[in-house]
């Protein structure tokens, strides 16, 4: 349930705030503008998400297998629902067919997200096909809510900002691959597959510790800006602290631009008291997902990002040094 | 979940096969294949569907206002549910959205979309929004399963086939605005807005009465086709009997291609023993639904279509008389 922030971010802004106004009754217990609505279903809440990945506009077929492409169009799905703590259980796929796609190629993308989706103790229980000129796989994830409730306006002032893994390779591999020069297969890979934290993020919410958490799929500071206007406050953001893999760095340096603003990382970004911070490590340890902390909350209602006691100023396509 | 009868028809036929052979497990009560899915959430089981309309293949933009676009995406989307005796509840949108499309026409479509499903007694509760080539709508509906359960594998032979409302308007119409010749006021009607059967379709379906029963959307005998070759048996369908408007009359007479294969008719075709005719006549009338008997339920695995004692025989896009 996100935008695509490659695309006029404006205007999805816009849509997500007129999805966000649709009114909501009987049964809804978080309705649009969360990764996943959540739902009351008899004795139980269900988390229901949908995400896209379309041909020309999320991949093209060179980047990756068809198979690797059935497994990333679930884990993008998943993602908003391991941010809300629930656990996977059943998946529909609309999948838009061009043409020219052979039958053959079809049933591989079909049969990589069936098994990945069973890897998460998912299983998918029908679809829908359709022509389309563009090759297209719209993927609805049905979940189990954890118990307790996690979502996007609680963070607090004084709270940390933290994240899992790193940032930025994805958005390299995409931003190197559509300007056809090479990409390292570490970052390709990264890209194919975002990362499953599902049972972190279960963990994380069934013990009540983050107050506020997001998937981070329109790039970091953009997510944690959306957190920061939800809940009614501001953050500070040590951009030196953003963790970034070694072939981001090999490749980029001290660049920050993708790991700041580029989008589909799929990690976790959380807001928690700092008197949480130990048992969050100690989760995030047993599960062997690195955590690092990038800021904290504050008052007000905007994230600074700081380096080297300056502050970034965002254009309207990425991070850029504020001439000082 | 239905394929689009329009594009080569034996791919999508193996692709559907193909969906309903993927593993399925715990929780799953009726998996792919079917109208809708029925999943067990705690106490309670839940209908699972996805269906999408798209620019270019399903529609033209000068069809239909932009408004009626978003209605008749839930609309498809919730006659699966209806065919389930289902109770639409929850509704997520995912949508495909053209540069070129103004912001105030993609908020027309919403606001139609929305409005529908609180008519029905649903939510939208969540959305995704990205770039495509075609204006793309794919609606994903999550809905209350009535306590009994009726699918499409138990038609029997000695039952009749019944069908609601009228056949083929849809579909002309499609043919006449394709071929820019005008399009009566009625039919285009009958195909912007299908029907509303939900009501009807929960009560046959607590009542007990239909032994299978699906939404034709693929087309009339397409669909009791289908229905039969999963049941195991055979039909016999009085092609005179098929119920046609006066304005589809009118237009080509006693021609029946288009009510017999033309399909997005989006009414109820269901099997039932004689017996309990009555019942779901007495139902039906409270409804406001005409209702037609158009043929019984054999031995067999054939469907024999009769027209004045002759067997029509289908060919590769739609009926031709048998010359005899």
């Amino acid at each position: 349930m996100s935008s695509r922030s490659r695309h006029k971010e404006g205007e999805f802004t816009f849509l997500r705030k007129l999805l966000a106004r649709v009114p909501t009754g009987r049964g809804v217990v978080v309705g649009p503008g969360h990764d996943a609505a959540r739902v009351r279903a008899g004795a139980k809440d269900w988390l229901l998400t949908v995400d896209s990945q379309v041909e020309g506009v999320h991949f093209q077929r060179a980047w990756l297998s068809l198979s690797a492409l059935g497994r990333r169009s679930f884990r993008v799905a998943a993602s908003d629902i391991a941010a809300m703590g629930g656990r996977a259980r059943f998946v529909l796929v609309d999948c838009g067919v061009p043409e020219r796609l052979p039958l053959a190629s079809l049933q591989r993308i079909e049969l990589g997200l069936v098994e990945e989706a069973q890897a998460w103790g998912a299983w998918v229980v029908g679809g829908n096909l359709h022509r389309s000129v563009e090759l297209a796989l719209s993927v609805t994830v049905v979940a189990e809510a954890p118990r307790r409730r996690v979502d996007r306006g609680a963070a607090r002032p004084g709270e940390l900002v933290a994240v899992t893994g790193n940032f930025g390779d994805a958005a390299l591999c995409v931003h190197l691959l559509r300007s056809r020069r090479p990409c390292p297969p570490g970052l390709l890979r990264r890209w194919q597959m975002p990362p499953r934290l599902d049972r972190l993020g279960r963990m994380l919410v069934e013990g009540g510790l983050p107050s506020a958490m997001i998937d981070v799929s329109d790039g970091l500071v953009q997510d944690l800006q959306h957190v920061c206007e939800v809940s009614g406050v501001g953050a500070e953001l040590n951009a030196a602290s953003v963790p970034r893999s070694q072939a981001y760095r090999r490749l980029v340096g001290d660049d920050l631009t993708f790991a700041l603003s580029g989008g589909e990382d799929y990690e976790l970004l959380f807001t928690v008291p700092a008197k949480r911070l130990e048992a969050v490590r100690q989760l995030a340890r047993r599960e062997g997902v690195a955590l690092t902390v990038i800021g904290r909350v504050v008052r007000g209602h905007r994230v600074v990002v700081e380096q080297q006691g300056r502050e970034l100023h965002l254009q309207r396509f990425g991070f850029d040094h504020f001439a000082g």
